[in-house]
């Protein structure tokens, strides 16, 4: 069970309200990498874990950034609460609200249609959703992802921290920035007091393609580096001399029954495309200068473009 | 640039139609951990990508994983072929036609909505959306985020491969399995190419909070491991004696404009709350027995249920 | 800051696995009016809220719905159980592990993909989205959506203990069900303890228009009642008569610059269509026995449908 | 059925173009509050309504509803009109177009994805989505649901009435926030119109609970109001010493099978994380200044940063 | 399979860094529109077909735009470069780097979240979802649906074109442009290769209904063309007086069984409204002005409202 | 404005409850090409329409698709009759509720969550969004649009037919189906009634890429058609011999300022993967079989599984 106190685990400072940079705070509210995020997916794990150690863990981190999720939201609260009262008592005069309204990121729909209150959105105004929580039920799979999490969640404070001048905020962004270090370790750590954790699941992978790297991407700017070459690899260049990989014929089948190839042949005969045919078509029928085979002489409609259009175009035919 | 060659990298042999198994393959073709989250999670990082070797790392496994939707949707288009003609040309009695449609999972919509063919759907129907792709344009992230990704692709893969007893789409799940173990060990490998490559960003965290493990759950099953005793932690147990962390008074406060104080305080003295009121609400004039207080003698409103459902209401009360 | 004890605010008793059951708990896990929209609904409105007795409400009921959250995300973990660690090991075989993956509901999803963890999504798989959280930053809408989402939660529990039998998951539903009822009326006595809590705001409606009821859905089912009648209401019956309301001419109007009108004017010719034409289309040219004017005649496309079929549409022209 | 009849409800004059004030207003035609989602609330209500009289009221409400939607979408397109052509006609130069789509709010969407129509999204873009709608198929959870969404309506057209200043626009947003009023008296009406409406539903609540305020949130700031005090209710404030409510072991059970309890316990084993293990980790492989445990030495990596912060992260160690 | 250059079908080259452009033209990369959606498109709709010729032609035009994502998602990252590194690297002081990220669009959220990278977002940052995908299985709507798209594709790079002076990007996006014309010719060609094109499908519309049009807008602005007049049509304009059409009751109906009939008279029964009731309901509760029968006077609130503002709303009751 | 007549537009006999079906037609109802997103395409399209004859004829399918959501709503409330009553009453023994939610489709979401009411999502309980709707503002494209949209609707309804034996259903939705051919026509009509509707937009295509067809996708099943071949086509099938197509270098660039090239170098440094790297990763730490190079005694691993399944993945390796 949960209970709260009524003190923030970190004290949040802000030297005055601007409910631009509150929108883009809302990254950490409800953005992907936000803490709500983090709380539940470090929640769902702990959950359906077996393991003692790992379900103790993961329900202390979830519960701390659930802590976290209202340090942050506290921070958005400060930032708009001039204009939240502003908004709603309505004292100033409809156009400086208006360009009050105007000032910056997603403040505008902040402000309309949450009331200056914080929102579970990220800073373009997305609402939140489950399906940033990635959480699979496998815990080698599930502590690698809150692993990645937190180390996005890390730099996007960092990021936040970068454009803000505003001490108080840029303390407590500093302390939640921290914390998420602290969790990528415990993450680490957990990971690792696995035994056998790499691959994920029993089964192993299938030796002649495990240790192959399919060189897709070709020509200038082909590298090599450890991912690719060295004792743990077999590097494939011709990729369609080897195709497919498996020896077969790349074909995709399927075994119908009679019934079935008989609907089959019926719908592909009445959808057939005839490959001689010379239809006339809706285009055709439109008849614009771009109907049929386009020439040069068609490039008339833009008669009555702007200069510098004509000439960005022109460039093209060169 | 891409370029196609029709042959498909792994050659796919299916034994019978099944659009119920189909629907659960959909998973791996537009579900959050498919073929084609993989593709753009490694296009867009590689498309904004500095370093050449990663680059050109990126692009060889996006195209890959590209191959591999190939593959993963024409094993479903094989598995819908029948279903596909049968719903179109309609030769069979309606009654026969809705038995098929209801054959399992969310074959229904497949059938209905997308006519047989592959949807990038997960298998309950949702649609594939971007907010699957945790790009964050930092590779020290970023390539963390991506072996986290092929271990979930790769569980995915496991999991299907155990409920399928088709030889043909069991080998081809098996190649796409052990391809996300190989894809993980070269972003593994290109992670830790990078020298200084923990904690992600320039910014290094606060020493004060980086080692701190906070035990924010206690009671029965508060355990210790590594990830919270030893020499790179100090764990903090006394909770509510350390509120806030700071030292502060663990408020929120921002200072305000005159004006918006004067609003704050309009709107404040508008909305507040009596807190000696004693309000007669809806609630009470919507009188039934819960209004008021209620007392087991409201039970009363049981009296028509089936005897298994009284003894189970019954039995809270004990 | 929150906290956590691991015991759960009632104890969970379930009977035995039902992955079925489980994906319809999910209902009040991930759903629309679940225990995690509850609780981001009270806790987005109690960091925002001015007044001090209603913040510490929505903090008190805002982590209760954290700790329902966990309760009901328990009887899922514990339903999914035996699923989880059965496709995980695969000691089954695959045909069984098939049947009991399409058990019923959306539970094929929670086992492929969230690996038989409890996930955050609604009984059709659709993942949980702050879009549900209907937080205004207005004290007296937040708690008429707060009443209106408890009212909601309630009858959807009271839906699931309907079909449920398992005495332990019935019990602790029926505990669940009633804190909804609880909740409802706190937010109850919290809005009628705002003295002037209708309309909401500071601006009042406009008298022509506030006491105006227009029928303007007529034919057979006319009625009247309370909601259209009596005292309060002017009842407005000839609709096409009083169009528009305000007496003005009843279309859209906008004033545009010289520069602006000149544009339009160009686009408005340039797109014209022209009344008069007589044009073949796409559709004449597709030449089927839907082109043109269909007639009796063409229904010969039905040639080849079956006798229950060919009826119910002879049927339709009668 | 419906019919249309071409002249609005209310008469729309604007006074000039702007689309960032078109982009603002938005969040009435296509956001969560706004007329398409009030409109099919309704209008999904009454098509399962038994009440003849509660179908009639909602089938007049949601095709007024649908009016509004006209009206509100109509200012949208006469504040659009002058962008509409401007960017279709591209008379002017690209600089002077590129500013002109920057004015603010998201009109740069609306232009470039819209062509300057009015588009079924919120203010932030976000496109309308079903998730808004919270019909439940009962009358006192749905006239409830109905009474918050008029009030939040009529805030958000307070709103923008507030930032306004065309008194054309301003004139109509009044007309469509007092029908807000309007409806929502109506639902009032009707929701007290069924005798017993509290609680929702046929089942009652346990008497043992109905009436207890658990009092989650403690510390600075707890306060006692109607809501948590009086003759209706009984507080609980020693939260751990109550856990579980129910006098139970407040944990989750299930009983498994023989091959469950097996192909659990094979899981469990596999996984097991080792509490007394000392790994070595991705992370202390990173080896940056933040690997093991982090001194105030490492602080150095701020060497390069400019004053202003190296000064604010200094402070959060004092 | 596919495989890949590292050249771009189209040199892309920008003049200097614009990440408020680059926003914008994310419309192209992750909108309804843009080049993902058109992939994926024809790449779902490939992988199902059975015609050999479309199938060809699908895969070719799904390849290619791919290249086409490769190529505006370069332009994108080159806008972008410039602000990547300023906000990793933060040697701009934090005012200079805050201001730079407001610079228009959405470009915020590029920064912070996506780090200058090109995401799969519109321009707005709504992430790509698969539901911009129409694809349903049969060619003759795919092939309409992807002329409908080109033609929407088209029309959005011309808009982008307008707006930009860039040359090199202007070039690169003409280049798009023009391909889009190309693709629509060669979705035009294959519909019209198909011989029975119209309408979709096996079943003919009937005869009674697929000539009608149904004028139900009537009043000032109806007007006439070939859309619902000539010989192809019937025109009904009495529409109360032909309802229903099928000259039945116009009525929904349905047969229950008896225990059915029960249950739902019970239901009905329990929820009735009395329409006789004057009930006092939660709003006149609230009391404030606009409860019970709204008056002229009750606009008193207004009192302190601007003078602009209350000319504006006295306008209305004139 | 519009108005609303109890009567459906047709008549709607349904002959026994059967929830299973009623959840695939919503489709219809709530799926993205039901009869919402039509009311919706052509609403939000004649709002913002400037020609008097199109903007009639779009709000006159509007409005009558708007009618047709009604009855198909109203299917599917009958449908759901039994369910809807069954559910709230509970005279059933829980078993044989539970038995009846679980019927099919994703009935159970519309009997749990929306209480048999008709909720406007998919058959797979996907809720509609705005997202379906694809209006840009420019007449030939977004009648293209509707044309596809109309053909994609029909066939849908189609499909739906062929699965239904209920001769009211059928008959009702023979009705609906053959209005959207009715509809088709309409706007194939204005399309063409548009003089130059062929490319959309004022911009012609440039000549040197309008008549290109690039055949991306070769080997084996490479063919000809009237879509790449003829007197409208130049073909491309030497791909990377003519890469870029505009004789440039293929790169992407940008021009930065001298500040933007330092902090790029630095960044790009600091990041610098090491090519000669022989880094111990985690994944080598992991130390399961995969790790390192993988081996064919690696497969030990797969001691315990069933036969089959080793049998199908040694199928692989041979």
């Amino acid at each position: 069970m949960f209970m709260h106190n009524k003190r923030l685990q970190y004290t949040v400072r802000v030297s005055e309200p601007n409910p631009a940079l509150a929108s883009l705070l809302l990254e950490q509210f409800g953005g992907p990498d936000g803490e709500l995020a983090a709380a539940m997916r470090y929640f769902t794990q702990g959950l359906g874990e077996a393991d003692p150690g790992r379900k103790d863990m993961l329900l202390d981190i979830a519960t701390e950034e659930l802590s976290h999720l209202e340090v942050i939201g506290s921070i958005v609260a400060m930032l708009n609460k001039g204009a939240k009262s502003a908004l709603t008592e309505a004292t100033m005069e409809e156009a400086d609200l208006y360009m009050s309204i105007n000032a910056g990121g997603n403040s505008h729909t902040q402000a309309i249609l949450y009331g200056g209150g914080p929102a579970l959105t990220n800073s373009s105004g997305v609402p939140w959703t489950a399906a940033y929580v990635d959480t699979r039920g496998d815990p080698v799979c599930d502590l690698r992802s809150n692993i990645a999490a937190e180390s996005r969640a890390k730099i996007v404070y960092e990021r936040l921290i970068n454009i803000t001048d505003d001490p108080g905020i840029k303390d407590a962004l500093g302390f939640l920035m921290t914390r998420e270090v602290a969790h990528q370790k415990s993450f680490e750590k957990a990971l690792y007091s696995i035994k056998d954790n790499f691959p994920p699941g029993k089964l192993p992978g299938l030796a002649a393609y495990a240790n192959l790297y399919v060189n897709t991407s070709q020509g200038e700017g082909d590298t090599t580096g450890p991912w690719n070459e060295g004792d743990q690899w077999e590097r494939l260049d011709d990729i369609e001399g080897n195709l497919p990989l498996d020896g077969g014929d790349g074909d995709a089948t399927v075994t119908l029954s009679k019934a079935e190839v008989k609907d089959y042949a019926a719908m592909a005969k009445r959808l057939a495309s005839d490959p001689k045919a010379t239809p006339v078509t809706g285009a055709d029928l439109g008849g614009g200068p771009g109907a049929g085979k386009l020439s040069d002489e068609d490039m008339g409609g833009a008669a009555d473009m702007p200069e510098a259009k004509k000439m960005a175009l022109a460039q093209t035919k060169a």
